[in-house]
Protein backbone atom coordinates (compact mmCIF):
# COMPACT_ATOMS: atom_id res chain seq x y z
CA UNK A 1 0.00 0.00 0.00
CA UNK A 2 1.56 3.47 -0.82
CA UNK A 3 2.33 5.31 1.85
CA UNK A 4 -0.04 8.62 1.96
CA UNK A 5 1.78 10.74 5.08
CA UNK A 6 4.76 13.18 4.15
CA UNK A 7 7.29 12.56 3.46
CA UNK A 8 6.28 8.97 2.26
CA UNK A 9 4.49 10.12 -0.07
CA UNK A 10 7.02 11.42 -2.14
CA UNK A 11 7.91 7.76 -3.65
CA UNK A 12 4.50 8.02 -5.59
CA UNK A 13 5.30 11.48 -6.75
CA UNK A 14 4.98 12.02 -10.55
CA UNK A 15 5.43 16.52 -10.50
CA UNK A 16 6.48 18.65 -7.87
CA UNK A 17 4.76 22.67 -8.21
CA UNK A 18 6.93 25.36 -6.83
CA UNK A 19 5.58 28.82 -5.54
CA UNK A 20 8.70 31.61 -6.46
CA UNK A 21 8.28 34.36 -4.14
CA UNK A 22 9.40 33.47 -0.56
CA UNK A 23 10.16 29.81 -1.73
CA UNK A 24 13.00 30.80 -4.22
CA UNK A 25 13.81 33.82 -3.44
CA UNK A 26 13.15 36.99 -1.50
CA UNK A 27 11.74 40.36 -2.98
CA UNK A 28 13.78 43.21 -2.08
CA UNK A 29 15.87 45.47 -3.71
CA UNK A 30 16.78 45.31 -7.38
CA UNK A 31 16.22 41.41 -8.01
CA UNK A 32 16.12 40.52 -4.31
CA UNK A 33 18.16 37.29 -3.48
CA UNK A 34 18.05 33.75 -3.69
CA UNK A 35 17.18 31.71 -0.72
CA UNK A 36 20.37 29.97 0.71
CA UNK A 37 20.17 26.30 -1.39
CA UNK A 38 17.47 26.87 -3.44
CA UNK A 39 19.16 27.08 -6.63
CA UNK A 40 21.05 23.73 -6.07
CA UNK A 41 17.35 22.65 -4.69
CA UNK A 42 15.83 23.27 -8.47
CA UNK A 43 18.50 21.77 -10.21
CA UNK A 44 18.20 18.37 -8.45
CA UNK A 45 14.30 18.35 -8.97
CA UNK A 46 15.24 19.43 -13.16
CA UNK A 47 17.59 16.93 -13.01
CA UNK A 48 14.99 13.65 -11.30
CA UNK A 49 12.35 11.75 -13.19
CA UNK A 50 9.81 14.28 -11.64
CA UNK A 51 8.58 16.98 -13.61
CA UNK A 52 8.65 20.70 -12.35
CA UNK A 53 6.27 23.67 -12.80
CA UNK A 54 6.70 27.16 -11.36
CA UNK A 55 2.78 28.62 -9.96
CA UNK A 56 2.80 32.10 -9.06
CA UNK A 57 0.89 35.23 -7.67
CA UNK A 58 2.95 37.78 -9.12
CA UNK A 59 1.92 40.35 -11.09
CA UNK A 60 4.05 42.89 -11.25
CA UNK A 61 5.74 42.33 -14.47
CA UNK A 62 5.12 40.64 -17.71
CA UNK A 63 6.11 37.14 -17.81
CA UNK A 64 9.40 37.24 -19.79
CA UNK A 65 10.97 39.85 -17.62
CA UNK A 66 10.00 37.98 -14.62
CA UNK A 67 11.44 34.78 -15.74
CA UNK A 68 15.11 37.22 -16.93
CA UNK A 69 14.88 38.05 -13.24
CA UNK A 70 15.22 34.26 -11.95
CA UNK A 71 17.58 33.84 -14.36
CA UNK A 72 19.82 36.86 -13.13
CA UNK A 73 19.75 35.18 -9.90
CA UNK A 74 20.48 31.84 -11.00
CA UNK A 75 17.96 29.83 -11.30
CA UNK A 76 17.27 27.36 -14.54
CA UNK A 77 13.79 27.73 -15.89
CA UNK A 78 11.83 28.35 -19.08
CA UNK A 79 8.77 30.64 -19.52
CA UNK A 80 6.66 28.18 -20.40
CA UNK A 81 7.58 26.47 -16.92
CA UNK A 82 5.89 29.33 -14.83
CA UNK A 83 2.09 29.96 -14.27
CA UNK A 84 1.27 33.45 -13.52
CA UNK A 85 -2.25 34.67 -13.06
CA UNK A 86 -2.07 37.57 -16.15
CA UNK A 87 -2.02 34.79 -19.27
CA UNK A 88 -4.61 32.84 -17.31
CA UNK A 89 -6.37 36.16 -16.90
CA UNK A 90 -5.82 36.46 -20.71
CA UNK A 91 -6.94 33.31 -21.29
CA UNK A 92 -10.52 33.74 -20.11
CA UNK A 93 -10.36 36.90 -21.36
CA UNK A 94 -10.43 35.30 -24.90
CA UNK A 95 -13.03 32.33 -24.40
CA UNK A 96 -15.45 34.78 -22.93
CA UNK A 97 -15.25 37.74 -25.64
CA UNK A 98 -14.72 40.18 -22.70
CA UNK A 99 -12.77 43.41 -22.76
CA UNK A 100 -10.94 44.76 -19.67
CA UNK A 101 -10.56 48.31 -18.44
CA UNK A 102 -7.11 47.11 -16.38
CA UNK A 103 -5.90 48.49 -13.39
CA UNK A 104 -2.41 46.62 -12.86
CA UNK A 105 1.21 47.41 -12.88
CA UNK A 106 2.90 49.51 -15.49
CA UNK A 107 5.38 46.19 -15.66
CA UNK A 108 2.52 44.03 -16.67
CA UNK A 109 0.58 46.03 -19.46
CA UNK A 110 2.90 44.76 -22.36
CA UNK A 111 1.34 40.91 -21.27
CA UNK A 112 -1.92 42.41 -22.14
CA UNK A 113 -0.95 44.01 -25.49
CA UNK A 114 -2.81 41.88 -28.16
CA UNK A 115 -5.71 42.22 -25.83
CA UNK A 116 -8.88 44.21 -27.24
CA UNK A 117 -9.11 47.06 -24.13
CA UNK A 118 -11.61 49.48 -26.82
CA UNK A 119 -15.33 50.21 -24.92
CA UNK A 120 -14.42 47.89 -22.04
CA UNK A 121 -16.96 45.51 -20.47
CA UNK A 122 -15.03 44.14 -16.97
CA UNK A 123 -12.02 45.08 -14.80
CA UNK A 124 -9.03 43.33 -14.23
CA UNK A 125 -7.10 44.35 -11.08
CA UNK A 126 -3.62 42.93 -9.63
CA UNK A 127 -1.25 44.50 -7.41
CA UNK A 128 -0.75 48.31 -8.06
CA UNK A 129 0.75 49.43 -5.19
CA UNK A 130 1.27 53.37 -6.06
CA UNK A 131 -1.28 53.39 -8.79
CA UNK A 132 -4.03 52.01 -6.72
CA UNK A 133 -5.20 55.89 -6.64
CA UNK A 134 -8.40 57.34 -5.66
CA UNK A 135 -8.69 58.59 -9.33
CA UNK A 136 -7.45 54.90 -10.70
CA UNK A 137 -10.02 53.48 -8.56
CA UNK A 138 -13.00 55.58 -9.09
CA UNK A 139 -12.30 55.04 -12.81
CA UNK A 140 -12.53 51.12 -12.51
CA UNK A 141 -15.74 51.77 -10.39
CA UNK A 142 -16.96 53.61 -12.72
CA UNK A 143 -16.72 51.09 -15.76
CA UNK A 144 -17.79 48.33 -13.47
CA UNK A 145 -21.41 50.18 -12.41
CA UNK A 146 -22.15 51.40 -15.53
CA UNK A 147 -22.08 48.02 -16.97
CA UNK A 148 -25.22 46.21 -16.95
CA UNK A 149 -23.62 42.83 -14.93
CA UNK A 150 -20.47 44.01 -13.67
CA UNK A 151 -17.62 41.41 -13.59
CA UNK A 152 -14.55 41.93 -11.84
CA UNK A 153 -11.44 39.73 -12.07
CA UNK A 154 -8.61 39.95 -9.17
CA UNK A 155 -5.33 38.63 -9.71
CA UNK A 156 -4.90 37.17 -6.85
CA UNK A 157 -6.59 38.01 -3.45
CA UNK A 158 -3.60 38.68 -0.97
CA UNK A 159 -3.87 41.47 1.99
CA UNK A 160 -0.81 42.58 2.51
CA UNK A 161 3.04 41.53 1.24
CA UNK A 162 5.93 42.72 3.31
CA UNK A 163 8.79 44.85 1.17
CA UNK A 164 12.16 46.00 2.81
CA UNK A 165 10.07 49.83 3.63
CA UNK A 166 7.47 47.76 5.80
CA UNK A 167 4.15 46.14 4.85
CA UNK A 168 2.22 47.08 1.38
CA UNK A 169 -1.59 46.29 0.65
CA UNK A 170 -2.16 43.63 -1.88
CA UNK A 171 -4.88 43.87 -4.71
CA UNK A 172 -7.24 41.69 -2.35
CA UNK A 173 -7.44 44.98 -0.22
CA UNK A 174 -8.93 46.52 -3.34
CA UNK A 175 -11.25 43.72 -4.58
CA UNK A 176 -13.00 44.30 -1.54
CA UNK A 177 -13.34 47.76 -1.77
CA UNK A 178 -14.76 47.36 -5.55
CA UNK A 179 -16.86 44.26 -4.86
CA UNK A 180 -18.74 46.29 -1.81
CA UNK A 181 -18.98 49.63 -4.15
CA UNK A 182 -20.57 47.30 -6.78
CA UNK A 183 -22.43 44.89 -4.70
CA UNK A 184 -20.32 42.51 -7.36
CA UNK A 185 -18.25 39.00 -6.12
CA UNK A 186 -14.78 39.27 -8.37
CA UNK A 187 -13.69 36.13 -9.85
CA UNK A 188 -9.91 35.44 -8.52
CA UNK A 189 -7.50 34.32 -10.91
CA UNK A 190 -4.52 33.08 -9.23
CA UNK A 191 -3.72 30.46 -6.10
CA UNK A 192 -5.93 29.76 -4.66
CA UNK A 193 -8.42 29.24 -7.22
CA UNK A 194 -8.62 25.89 -8.53
CA UNK A 195 -9.30 26.66 -12.24
CA UNK A 196 -6.06 28.31 -11.93
CA UNK A 197 -4.05 25.41 -10.16
CA UNK A 198 -5.82 22.84 -12.71
CA UNK A 199 -4.65 25.06 -15.85
CA UNK A 200 -0.97 23.78 -14.23
CA UNK A 201 -2.17 20.58 -13.28
CA UNK A 202 -3.25 19.90 -17.54
CA UNK A 203 -0.11 21.37 -18.48
CA UNK A 204 1.62 18.98 -16.86
CA UNK A 205 -0.94 16.03 -18.00
CA UNK A 206 -1.21 14.74 -14.39
CA UNK A 207 -3.99 14.01 -11.52
CA UNK A 208 -4.00 15.82 -8.59
CA UNK A 209 -2.79 13.04 -6.15
CA UNK A 210 0.29 12.76 -8.14
CA UNK A 211 1.37 16.33 -7.34
CA UNK A 212 3.37 18.16 -4.52
CA UNK A 213 3.11 21.96 -4.28
CA UNK A 214 5.63 23.20 -2.16
CA UNK A 215 5.02 27.43 -0.96
CA UNK A 216 5.47 29.39 1.81
CA UNK A 217 1.62 30.73 2.02
CA UNK A 218 -0.09 28.67 3.97
CA UNK A 219 -3.49 29.46 2.81
CA UNK A 220 -2.92 30.12 -0.62
CA UNK A 221 -0.71 27.85 -1.43
CA UNK A 222 -0.76 24.52 0.67
CA UNK A 223 -4.52 24.97 1.41
CA UNK A 224 -5.24 25.84 -2.55
CA UNK A 225 -3.27 22.85 -3.36
CA UNK A 226 -4.59 20.44 -0.98
CA UNK A 227 -8.40 21.86 -1.97
CA UNK A 228 -7.64 20.44 -5.17
CA UNK A 229 -6.36 17.21 -3.79
CA UNK A 230 -2.34 17.48 -3.99
CA UNK A 231 -0.68 17.77 -1.42
CA UNK A 232 0.77 20.42 0.24
CA UNK A 233 3.87 21.17 1.92
CA UNK A 234 5.15 24.47 4.05
CA UNK A 235 8.83 25.82 3.93
CA UNK A 236 9.59 27.97 6.74
CA UNK A 237 10.99 30.76 4.65
CA UNK A 238 9.12 34.20 2.93
CA UNK A 239 5.79 34.60 4.74
CA UNK A 240 5.90 32.24 7.09
CA UNK A 241 4.53 32.69 10.33
CA UNK A 242 4.94 30.71 13.33
CA UNK A 243 1.40 30.78 14.12
CA UNK A 244 1.28 29.14 10.46
CA UNK A 245 1.85 25.53 12.77
CA UNK A 246 -1.53 25.98 14.30
CA UNK A 247 -3.97 27.48 11.93
CA UNK A 248 -7.37 27.28 12.88
CA UNK A 249 -8.51 25.40 9.44
CA UNK A 250 -5.26 24.92 7.19
CA UNK A 251 -2.91 22.08 8.46
CA UNK A 252 -0.02 21.34 5.91
CA UNK A 253 1.07 17.89 4.95
CA UNK A 254 4.71 18.65 6.10
CA UNK A 255 6.48 21.62 7.69
CA UNK A 256 10.45 22.08 6.39
CA UNK A 257 12.85 24.57 7.17
CA UNK A 258 13.09 25.11 3.22
CA UNK A 259 13.12 24.12 -0.24
CA UNK A 260 16.51 22.51 0.19
CA UNK A 261 15.50 20.50 2.60
CA UNK A 262 11.88 19.26 1.02
CA UNK A 263 13.68 18.21 -1.88
CA UNK A 264 16.81 16.11 -0.32
CA UNK A 265 13.53 14.64 1.74
CA UNK A 266 11.10 13.76 -1.93
CA UNK A 267 14.36 12.76 -3.20
CA UNK A 268 15.85 10.67 -0.26
CA UNK A 269 12.26 9.09 -0.48
CA UNK A 270 12.74 8.03 -4.01
CA UNK A 271 16.07 6.19 -3.68
CA UNK B 1 -56.26 55.14 19.66
CA UNK B 2 -53.74 57.06 18.28
CA UNK B 3 -53.40 56.41 14.46
CA UNK B 4 -49.82 54.83 14.35
CA UNK B 5 -49.91 54.91 10.20
CA UNK B 6 -48.38 57.60 8.03
CA UNK B 7 -49.90 60.73 8.10
CA UNK B 8 -51.67 60.13 10.97
CA UNK B 9 -48.95 59.24 13.13
CA UNK B 10 -48.02 62.80 13.08
CA UNK B 11 -50.77 63.84 15.77
CA UNK B 12 -48.64 62.34 17.89
CA UNK B 13 -45.27 63.17 17.44
CA UNK B 14 -42.80 65.38 19.58
CA UNK B 15 -39.79 65.68 16.96
CA UNK B 16 -38.76 65.65 14.05
CA UNK B 17 -34.84 64.63 12.62
CA UNK B 18 -34.23 65.52 9.05
CA UNK B 19 -31.24 64.72 7.14
CA UNK B 20 -29.43 67.71 5.28
CA UNK B 21 -28.08 66.92 1.70
CA UNK B 22 -30.93 65.62 -0.63
CA UNK B 23 -33.38 67.10 1.69
CA UNK B 24 -32.78 70.61 2.04
CA UNK B 25 -30.33 71.21 -0.60
CA UNK B 26 -28.12 69.66 -2.98
CA UNK B 27 -24.63 69.21 -3.27
CA UNK B 28 -22.51 71.09 -6.65
CA UNK B 29 -20.57 73.34 -6.96
CA UNK B 30 -19.83 76.36 -4.50
CA UNK B 31 -22.65 75.88 -1.64
CA UNK B 32 -24.96 73.73 -3.53
CA UNK B 33 -28.73 74.79 -4.27
CA UNK B 34 -31.22 75.07 -1.79
CA UNK B 35 -34.44 72.55 -2.48
CA UNK B 36 -37.20 74.19 -3.58
CA UNK B 37 -40.06 74.87 -0.83
CA UNK B 38 -37.22 73.51 1.70
CA UNK B 39 -36.04 76.66 3.07
CA UNK B 40 -39.77 77.87 4.00
CA UNK B 41 -40.30 73.93 5.84
CA UNK B 42 -37.72 74.16 8.11
CA UNK B 43 -39.23 77.58 9.23
CA UNK B 44 -42.46 76.37 9.37
CA UNK B 45 -41.48 73.52 11.09
CA UNK B 46 -39.49 75.86 13.79
CA UNK B 47 -42.79 77.71 14.25
CA UNK B 48 -44.62 74.93 15.67
CA UNK B 49 -44.26 72.85 18.79
CA UNK B 50 -42.10 69.93 17.25
CA UNK B 51 -38.79 69.78 18.51
CA UNK B 52 -36.43 69.68 15.50
CA UNK B 53 -32.94 68.54 15.00
CA UNK B 54 -30.84 67.57 12.16
CA UNK B 55 -28.61 64.44 11.33
CA UNK B 56 -26.10 63.96 8.92
CA UNK B 57 -23.50 62.05 7.75
CA UNK B 58 -21.37 64.85 6.49
CA UNK B 59 -17.99 64.62 7.35
CA UNK B 60 -16.36 66.95 4.74
CA UNK B 61 -15.78 70.04 6.73
CA UNK B 62 -15.88 71.28 10.60
CA UNK B 63 -19.59 71.04 12.13
CA UNK B 64 -19.02 75.36 12.44
CA UNK B 65 -18.12 75.84 8.81
CA UNK B 66 -20.74 73.21 7.52
CA UNK B 67 -24.09 75.28 9.42
CA UNK B 68 -22.21 78.38 8.60
CA UNK B 69 -22.77 77.13 4.29
CA UNK B 70 -26.15 76.14 5.44
CA UNK B 71 -27.39 79.79 7.04
CA UNK B 72 -25.98 80.94 3.12
CA UNK B 73 -28.23 79.14 1.31
CA UNK B 74 -31.07 80.40 3.53
CA UNK B 75 -31.62 78.23 6.50
CA UNK B 76 -32.13 79.46 9.96
CA UNK B 77 -30.31 76.23 12.44
CA UNK B 78 -27.89 76.50 15.52
CA UNK B 79 -24.76 74.48 15.21
CA UNK B 80 -25.98 72.65 18.45
CA UNK B 81 -29.15 71.22 16.65
CA UNK B 82 -26.57 69.74 13.94
CA UNK B 83 -25.39 65.91 14.33
CA UNK B 84 -22.49 64.61 12.30
CA UNK B 85 -20.61 61.96 13.08
CA UNK B 86 -17.15 63.37 13.87
CA UNK B 87 -18.45 65.15 17.15
CA UNK B 88 -20.38 61.66 18.10
CA UNK B 89 -16.60 59.70 17.24
CA UNK B 90 -14.99 62.41 19.55
CA UNK B 91 -17.32 61.47 22.52
CA UNK B 92 -16.63 57.96 21.78
CA UNK B 93 -12.98 58.53 21.44
CA UNK B 94 -12.68 60.30 24.58
CA UNK B 95 -14.81 58.28 26.54
CA UNK B 96 -12.71 55.29 25.68
CA UNK B 97 -9.17 56.93 26.08
CA UNK B 98 -8.72 56.34 22.30
CA UNK B 99 -6.21 58.42 20.11
CA UNK B 100 -6.80 58.34 16.69
CA UNK B 101 -5.07 58.25 13.63
CA UNK B 102 -7.10 60.10 11.02
CA UNK B 103 -7.56 59.66 7.86
CA UNK B 104 -10.44 62.28 6.39
CA UNK B 105 -10.90 65.61 4.76
CA UNK B 106 -8.84 68.59 5.66
CA UNK B 107 -11.48 70.68 6.14
CA UNK B 108 -12.77 67.82 8.78
CA UNK B 109 -9.45 68.00 10.79
CA UNK B 110 -9.87 71.44 12.67
CA UNK B 111 -13.00 69.32 14.70
CA UNK B 112 -10.16 66.92 16.48
CA UNK B 113 -8.34 69.87 17.11
CA UNK B 114 -8.66 69.02 21.13
CA UNK B 115 -8.44 65.31 20.54
CA UNK B 116 -4.58 63.97 21.50
CA UNK B 117 -3.01 62.18 18.38
CA UNK B 118 0.00 61.36 19.80
CA UNK B 119 1.60 57.45 19.37
CA UNK B 120 -2.41 56.38 17.61
CA UNK B 121 -4.16 53.48 19.22
CA UNK B 122 -7.13 53.44 16.21
CA UNK B 123 -7.77 54.77 13.39
CA UNK B 124 -11.11 57.41 11.92
CA UNK B 125 -11.69 57.25 8.70
CA UNK B 126 -14.60 59.39 6.87
CA UNK B 127 -15.26 60.24 3.53
CA UNK B 128 -11.81 61.37 2.15
CA UNK B 129 -11.60 61.23 -1.71
CA UNK B 130 -8.18 62.29 -3.01
CA UNK B 131 -6.65 61.85 -0.20
CA UNK B 132 -7.30 58.33 0.04
CA UNK B 133 -4.11 57.54 -1.66
CA UNK B 134 -2.51 54.10 -2.12
CA UNK B 135 0.24 55.92 0.84
CA UNK B 136 -2.25 57.04 2.96
CA UNK B 137 -4.18 53.92 3.28
CA UNK B 138 -1.59 52.24 3.52
CA UNK B 139 -0.39 53.96 6.54
CA UNK B 140 -3.64 53.74 8.29
CA UNK B 141 -3.07 50.46 7.51
CA UNK B 142 0.61 49.96 9.34
CA UNK B 143 -1.20 51.61 12.51
CA UNK B 144 -3.93 49.27 12.84
CA UNK B 145 -1.77 46.19 11.85
CA UNK B 146 0.74 47.02 14.31
CA UNK B 147 -1.67 47.11 17.31
CA UNK B 148 -2.83 44.30 19.68
CA UNK B 149 -6.13 44.88 19.09
CA UNK B 150 -7.04 46.88 16.18
CA UNK B 151 -9.72 49.26 16.45
CA UNK B 152 -11.41 50.89 13.23
CA UNK B 153 -14.13 53.46 13.27
CA UNK B 154 -15.60 54.67 9.88
CA UNK B 155 -17.89 58.03 9.35
CA UNK B 156 -20.60 56.41 7.84
CA UNK B 157 -20.68 53.19 5.35
CA UNK B 158 -21.62 54.54 2.72
CA UNK B 159 -20.81 52.72 -1.02
CA UNK B 160 -20.98 56.28 -3.55
CA UNK B 161 -22.19 59.46 -3.89
CA UNK B 162 -23.12 61.37 -6.72
CA UNK B 163 -21.11 65.11 -7.43
CA UNK B 164 -21.19 67.21 -10.83
CA UNK B 165 -18.66 65.06 -12.57
CA UNK B 166 -20.13 61.72 -11.70
CA UNK B 167 -20.16 59.33 -8.90
CA UNK B 168 -17.92 58.91 -6.23
CA UNK B 169 -16.33 56.07 -3.93
CA UNK B 170 -17.70 56.89 -0.09
CA UNK B 171 -15.80 56.34 3.04
CA UNK B 172 -17.67 52.54 2.95
CA UNK B 173 -15.27 51.08 0.34
CA UNK B 174 -12.41 52.02 2.09
CA UNK B 175 -13.94 50.65 5.26
CA UNK B 176 -13.96 47.04 3.59
CA UNK B 177 -10.80 47.53 2.05
CA UNK B 178 -9.15 47.80 5.70
CA UNK B 179 -11.47 45.34 7.48
CA UNK B 180 -10.09 42.96 5.32
CA UNK B 181 -6.46 44.00 5.33
CA UNK B 182 -6.66 43.61 9.29
CA UNK B 183 -9.35 40.80 9.65
CA UNK B 184 -11.22 43.36 12.07
CA UNK B 185 -15.03 44.86 11.90
CA UNK B 186 -15.56 48.49 11.93
CA UNK B 187 -17.30 50.32 14.33
CA UNK B 188 -19.50 52.40 12.48
CA UNK B 189 -20.60 56.45 13.56
CA UNK B 190 -23.06 58.22 12.13
CA UNK B 191 -26.26 57.05 10.71
CA UNK B 192 -27.38 54.22 10.23
CA UNK B 193 -25.72 53.58 13.64
CA UNK B 194 -28.62 53.17 16.45
CA UNK B 195 -25.74 54.38 18.97
CA UNK B 196 -26.04 57.68 16.49
CA UNK B 197 -29.66 58.21 16.25
CA UNK B 198 -30.05 57.38 20.00
CA UNK B 199 -27.46 60.72 21.24
CA UNK B 200 -30.32 62.60 18.93
CA UNK B 201 -33.26 61.53 20.59
CA UNK B 202 -31.65 61.60 24.28
CA UNK B 203 -30.22 65.32 23.22
CA UNK B 204 -34.19 66.04 22.28
CA UNK B 205 -35.28 63.94 25.38
CA UNK B 206 -37.73 61.73 23.80
CA UNK B 207 -38.75 58.40 23.12
CA UNK B 208 -38.26 56.93 19.55
CA UNK B 209 -41.54 56.40 19.03
CA UNK B 210 -42.46 60.10 19.47
CA UNK B 211 -39.94 60.95 16.63
CA UNK B 212 -40.27 60.75 12.66
CA UNK B 213 -37.17 61.17 10.73
CA UNK B 214 -37.42 62.25 6.96
CA UNK B 215 -34.50 61.58 4.80
CA UNK B 216 -33.75 60.77 1.16
CA UNK B 217 -31.57 57.78 1.78
CA UNK B 218 -34.06 54.68 2.20
CA UNK B 219 -31.08 52.42 3.85
CA UNK B 220 -29.33 54.43 6.41
CA UNK B 221 -32.24 57.59 7.07
CA UNK B 222 -35.59 55.23 6.68
CA UNK B 223 -34.25 51.74 7.96
CA UNK B 224 -31.54 53.11 10.21
CA UNK B 225 -34.43 55.42 12.11
CA UNK B 226 -37.06 52.48 12.10
CA UNK B 227 -34.92 49.91 13.48
CA UNK B 228 -34.18 52.45 16.57
CA UNK B 229 -38.50 52.56 17.03
CA UNK B 230 -38.88 56.13 15.14
CA UNK B 231 -41.08 56.70 11.98
CA UNK B 232 -39.15 57.02 8.81
CA UNK B 233 -40.80 58.97 6.19
CA UNK B 234 -38.13 59.14 2.29
CA UNK B 235 -38.35 62.20 0.14
CA UNK B 236 -38.57 61.96 -3.58
CA UNK B 237 -35.20 64.46 -3.89
CA UNK B 238 -31.68 63.97 -3.64
CA UNK B 239 -30.21 60.15 -3.91
CA UNK B 240 -33.92 58.41 -4.05
CA UNK B 241 -34.06 56.58 -6.77
CA UNK B 242 -38.01 54.84 -7.73
CA UNK B 243 -36.76 51.72 -7.05
CA UNK B 244 -36.21 52.27 -3.45
CA UNK B 245 -40.14 51.52 -3.44
CA UNK B 246 -39.57 48.44 -4.22
CA UNK B 247 -36.90 47.82 -1.84
CA UNK B 248 -36.76 44.16 -0.55
CA UNK B 249 -36.05 44.93 2.87
CA UNK B 250 -36.63 48.21 4.30
CA UNK B 251 -40.55 49.81 3.50
CA UNK B 252 -40.96 53.76 4.68
CA UNK B 253 -43.87 54.54 6.21
CA UNK B 254 -44.68 56.99 3.81
CA UNK B 255 -42.77 58.40 0.86
CA UNK B 256 -43.41 62.57 -0.18
CA UNK B 257 -42.26 64.08 -3.07
CA UNK B 258 -39.89 66.63 -0.79
CA UNK B 259 -39.82 67.97 2.38
CA UNK B 260 -42.48 71.34 1.67
CA UNK B 261 -45.06 67.98 1.04
CA UNK B 262 -44.00 66.20 4.04
CA UNK B 263 -43.87 69.29 6.43
CA UNK B 264 -47.01 70.25 5.17
CA UNK B 265 -49.14 66.87 5.56
CA UNK B 266 -47.80 66.55 9.18
CA UNK B 267 -49.03 70.38 10.43
CA UNK B 268 -52.04 69.72 8.68
CA UNK B 269 -52.66 66.07 10.28
CA UNK B 270 -51.78 68.09 14.28
CA UNK B 271 -54.14 71.16 13.76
Amino acid sequence: MADTDWPGCARSLKGVILDLCGVLYDAGEGDGVAISGSIEAVKKLKASDLQLRFCTNETQAARGAFVAKLHRLGFDMSVSEVFPPAPAAIAVLKERGLRPHLLVYDGLLPEFDGVDKNDPNCVVIGDAAEKFSYQNLNEAFRVLINLDKPVLFSLGQGRYYNEQDGLKLDVGVYMKALEYACDVKAEVIGKPSPTFFQSVLNDMGLQPHEVLMIGDDLVNDVGGAQHCGMKGVQVRTGKFRPSDERHPTVTADGTVDNLAQAVDMILNQRR
